[in-house]
This record gives structure tokens, sequence and C-alpha cells, in this order.
């Protein structure tokens, strides 16, 4: 039996470089290794967002053609929409009968991410449960691996103890999922904070060349690097970052002496890496391109996606369902 | 536009007759005046039955039968179980991004059945969720009429709540149902007190004559009246209930008079309403014995049922989608 991979993102806008290095890099070199099922998870993101939907089809949209043009390849992995199936909602339900409250209310996000986010009341039900549709998502699909990042650990084991309740209450049904412990690169935005949609400093997967090359024109350098013959600290520079994530080893070594010796400007350098960028997203801009012009491809990959999903949902509930006896 | 009434029960046991007068006779008036959908509510049952599920899919059976012997007629109302429509589990799922929890805690019976039921762990998400539940099952049908005890009130204007909440955050999709308030007639059991399944004091609609009969014979009466030729209070015996319901008025005048001199026998006295209780219950009877003979007509009830509510909940949920813009 092949090892099989499931991963999920909130279409919650344009997906950004601090994206594409963090998570589908990752999920590019997975979908050659694995039976990967990566889909896009809209009513998840009604948990925080569901006051203001307007724009929520148009993400889930945007988000597929972010995930074709970065390589994602619809004939490895199957790529679908989880509110083409009902059976994310319907073992939701089920979950939500055998799962206690003081799992959901120690989950340490929670009360994080009320705290976090002021302007949106975030006292619903279902922020609250938002792990007990996580645990539906992932167990339905009864993967091995799970691509997580080290904060998202904790929900990996509330998910693993819905499967431990379950299979203890009625029949073993659910394997444990086991995490893989993805590496993000530091990736550090336009103004030299992380790089996030809420501090408006992103350089977008949807970026067209004049516009990547407008912000990385505007981004801030070492700001004790005030003339062009100050010397500069490359350590303290994002730009710098750039160069180590895009630029071949000997130009991001050269840059590194340069840039201490002020003998190249802060100019000429975002100039350099500007260029080793547009090289790397050039095919990401091509596909997004034959993709924008044939919306007609999004449908059918998720179409396709769905078939293959629900295939395993319907088989799983059947499980289920016996299991629990009803 | 037909009025249209919804109304389900949950499948926790076999039916008694507190459950026929209270709200099956209920139903059978209401069948000839409205479009009627009334469900079996087994996802409902899990919110405080998930430990023990052995006996759900026989007590959805048995609930049928009981509908159908008691007179409930498929041709007039349909007659579904909510987990053959996933819509239930979509539409709660929805809901439960809405509703804030307080809304929840606050709902009156939550912590009232914390406390009283004891033996089970109500500390559930789905348990302080049920209203989330109740909401999506009745808004999905868009009844004009729920019929309510005055004990359920709090529960329909929650229901009326999240519709309403809904209607203000998207659009308007759901109209308020209004509440049918039922008098159900006071019903003891055997041993004097509420006929309650917990109390083991019924008399079920699946109890054969000889059954009946000996459950009277060993009855509580007036426990004052303790020799034959001691004079009785009807107004304290539950026998004496059973007289008002289903004896006709001279006999029960009669009955009272004859009680209070002693002029007739505890032991008459029930065979005496024992034989209109018959009268009333031999055509259930046999309308019991022919769906028993004939499991399959259950099935096919249900599936008639199913198709019938899966077209009201296939355009409402494209409604709501609409109006939520996913």
């Amino acid at each position: 039996m092949t090892t099989r991979v499931l991963s999920g993102m909130q279409p919650s806008g344009l997906m950004h470089l601090g994206n594409l290095l963090g998570a589908l890099e990752n999920w590019k070199t997975l979908q050659t290794q694995y039976d990967c099922f990566f889909f896009v998870a809209d009513w998840h993101a009604l948990s925080t967002n569901y006051a203001d939907t307007s724009r929520l089809k148009e993400f889930s949209h945007e988000l597929l053609i972010d995930w074709l043009a970065a390589g994602i390849d619809p004939n490895r992995a199957t790529v679908f929409i989880q509110s083409h199936v009902p059976e994310h909602a319907i073992l939701h339900l089920l979950f939500s009968m055998i799962i206690p409250i003081p799992w959901l209310e120690r989950n340490p996000t929670y009360k994080e991410k009320q705290e976090e986010i002021t302007e949106k009341d975030l006292t619903t039900y279902g922020f609250l449960g938002y792990p007990v549709l996580q645990a539906a998502d992932i167990l339905l699909y009864k993967p091995d691996l799970v691509p997580v990042g080290k904060d998202q650990l904790p929900h990996l084991e509330l998910t693993r103890e819905v499967g431990r309740r379950f299979n203890n209450l009625y029949r073993s049904v659910f394997p444990e999922p086991k995490e893989m412990l993805t590496q993000f690169p530091k990736v550090l935005g336009t103004d030299g904070r992380k790089m996030s949609k809420s501090y408006h400093n992103t350089i977008n997967l949807s970026d067209t060349e004049p516009v990547v090359r407008q912000k990385l024109k505007t981004m801030v350098t070492d700001p004790a690097r005030v003339r062009r013959a100050d010397p500069g600290n490359p350590d303290i520079c994002p730009v710098y970052d750039f160069h180590t994530i895009f630029s071949p080893q000997e130009v991001t070594t050269q840059i590194s002496e340069d840039c201490r010796t002020a003998a190249i400007g802060c100019i000429d350098c975002k100039k350099r890496v500007g260029d080793f960028m547009v090289e790397r997203f050039s095919p990401m801009w091509e596909t997004r391109a034959t993709v924008t012009a044939n919306p007609q491809q999004v449908q059918e990959v998720v179409e396709e996606g769905r078939k293959r999903a629900a295939l395993i949902a319907h088989d799983t509930m059947l499980e289920v369902k016996e299991a629990m006896k009803i």
C-alpha cells in the first residue's frame, strides 16, 4: 500500500512567497513520493471569516491557481475543495458527539487567537470546534503522514486523540496519522517584518514581474546603511535573505562581501536578486497565464479531485457508521 | 402555498402511552390539515447516547413502526430519518460558525440535563451544540409551524434567533417558524409517577393485550383504599386518569361515583378501562402486526420520505450557499 499524505490550506487571500517556500515547495516534493491529497479548506475559513465571505469563492479559485502555477500536479496529487465532499460535515457532526469540551478549551491556539484577533467576534461555537472539523478533515482520509509546522503539532495530537477515542468507544477504524515536520525558511516581508498578509508586506505569487521589481525597490535593507558609501550588514538585511534563497551560492557569497565593503549598492543588489527571482518565477507566471486564460481547467481539476476524494470518504464513512451501528 | 409543519422524535426506546397521547395523536390530526414532515432524529440521539449506540438502529425501526401503527400516514406526511439527509450535517456545520457560545450556555436545559443525567459524560461539544443541530433540522425545511410542548419553547426561540442571525449576516433565507403549543394530557405510569422510560412504569404501544392487562392489574390506585370495602378517591387514582382518557364520558362519571361509594372494586374498575384501552389499541395492534411482518415496508416509507425531504433540503442549501457566497 502506498503511503498517503494529506494537507490543506485555508483560502484566506492571495498566496505569497512565504507560503510558496513554506508549504508549496514541500508539497511539490511530496507529490512525487506519496499518494497526496491537497484540499482547499473553505469551510474552515468560515471559523474566523464567517462575517465577511464576499471573496471566499474568489480566494479558493486563486488558491488553486497558485497551487497549479507552483507545480502541484493534479495527475499526481488529488486536489479538491473541502465543501465538495459532504462527508467532512457528517464526520464533524459525529465527532462532535464524542469530544469533551475541555479538550477544545485547552487547545493553545484557541485562547491565543481569540486574544490576538480582536476585530472579529470569535466566541462562536464553530471557532471552539475548529479542531473537531480538522480531525474530521484528516481522519476521513486515514492518511499516514500529515505535513505540519511545529506550531500545529498540538492540533495533530488532538486529531490523534479524537481517533483514539472513537476507536475505544466503538471499534478500531482510524489509524494514527504521523506528523511530518517541515522546516520553513525564514521569509521576511518588504518592511523587514515576517511576511504576512496582515502586514501588507508580501510578495505574492500572482504579482507580475514589474510588481515584484517595484516591491523589491522599496524593500527595506540594513537600516544602518544610509548612504551608498556606507558598508552594510547582510546578516540583518531581508534582501540578503532573498539572495540566500534565490541566488546561486557563488553570487550570495560575493554579495555578502560586496555589501560589507560597500562595493555594491542596495539598488544593484536588489536588481541582481530580482533577476534570479524572475528566473525562478517565470515558469509559474507562464502556468498562471495559461490557467487564468482557461478557468474551466480549475473546475475540471477539482471535479476530478472531488471524485477521488469522495471514494475514500465514502468508504471511511461506511466503516464509521458500521462501527457506531448507525 | 400550503402550511408546512415539522416535528421530530429521538429514537431512544419503545414509545409508550404518554408519547402516543402527547405527540402522535397530535401528529395524526396535523397530517390531515398541513404539509407535515416527521423525522426520526437519530443523529440527535447521539448527543446523550453516544457511548451506547448498540440499539439505535433497532429503536429507529421500532419508532417508525409505532408511528405507522398509531396512524401516521406516509401518503399524507413525509416520514424520514435525519441521517439519511446529509444536508442536516452541512447546515449544522455552517450554523456552528455563526452561533455565539453564550447562546448555547444559557440554554436552560443544558445545565439542567447535565446535572440530572449523572451516569453519562455530557461535557461534550455535541451536547453543548444540541440546539445548533436542532436549528439546522428545523430551518432546513422552513416550516411555518413547529408543534412543541411548553418546555421546548426556549429551544424554538433559539432556532429563530439562529435564523435571524443568518438572515442579518448574509441575506434573508429563513422565515421564522411559529410554535404550535400542544396540550399534553397528564399520563401517569403504573407506579403512579409520571410515565417515563427511565422509571420502568410505562405501557408501551408495542405491548400486547395480555401485557397491557397485566400491567393494569399491578398498577397502583388510591393508596388509602386498602380493602375492597374502603371508599376510594378517583382524583388521586392514576387508573381513573386512564378512564378519563379512554372510557366514554358516562362510564367515567359512573366509575367516579362507584369508586367513592366502594360500589366497584379496583380489580373490576381496571378491567373496565382495560376493555376500552384494548378497543382503542386494537387497530394499532393490527397495523403493527402487518408492518412487523413486512419490514421492507418501513424501508420503503423512509426511502420515499428521504426523497421528498432531500428535495427541499437541497433547495434550501442552494439558497444558503448563495447567500453565504460559498
